[in-house]
């Protein structure tokens, strides 16, 4: 069988738009979360600070798409609906959980470099 | 020392806007090039289809900004501009650079989801 060789340096590479999608910060977030357990709409929207409505539905609906998140009803009154990560979906949590630790591990850092470079290029020294 | 407590999940954290920088498609793509070595700007925009010149601008002062990114200006005529990562932004390196190998392993996985999503709904089966 031949390796298949997708490129995502290729605008055109339909892996371009695999990256697309997955390197976003909502759906981070929301593939973190579900990593742990299934999520509820509401509670997903109550604990992700800053999400709209139309914004979770919207990532909802492009994880399922692509293969990464499933909708469960549950028959009951009301309907109960479940967000879970497929067996493909769960492949993307640690990776996806990884830039998580990240951010909150070196936000020090970051925090210090951008006093840097903003009193830097402030402070107008003439370099270029 | 006290422990100090970020969280991405609160809207007002500063680790919720370095999670923004790094879960982008276009910083994910310039970082892992620069992990193997330094690169010059004509050589990124070649390299990386279908950036603007104005994005990838904008995409290299935010991790400079960040301290991810240094640029270094090399005194010849004409003169030599080269970006590379920081150590601060080699930390990052592997963290991104898996999700492009995410992207380009998985792409028949989330083609073959992505086509049965699109039959079944526009199948009109009549499930919610």
């Amino acid at each position: 069988m031949e390796t298949m060789s997708w490129n995502v340096y290729d605008a055109t590479c339909p892996s371009r738009q695999v990256l697309d999608l997955i390197a976003d910060k909502w759906a981070t977030l929301i593939v973190a979360l579900l990593e742990d357990r299934p999520w509820r709409f509401a509670a997903l929207q109550r604990h992700i600070g800053g999400i709209s409505q139309k914004m979770l539905t919207q990532t909802l609906r492009d994880l399922e798409r692509d293969g990464l998140m499933q909708r469960t009803v549950y028959a009951q009154v009301p309907p109960r609906v479940e967000y879970a990560l497929t067996p493909l979906g769960k492949t993307l949590g640690e990776p996806l959980a990884a830039l998580i630790r990240w951010s909150e591990e070196h936000m020090e850092a970051v925090t210090a470099a951008q006093q840097h470079y903003d009193q830097r290029t402030q402070g107008g020294d003439g370099s270029q």
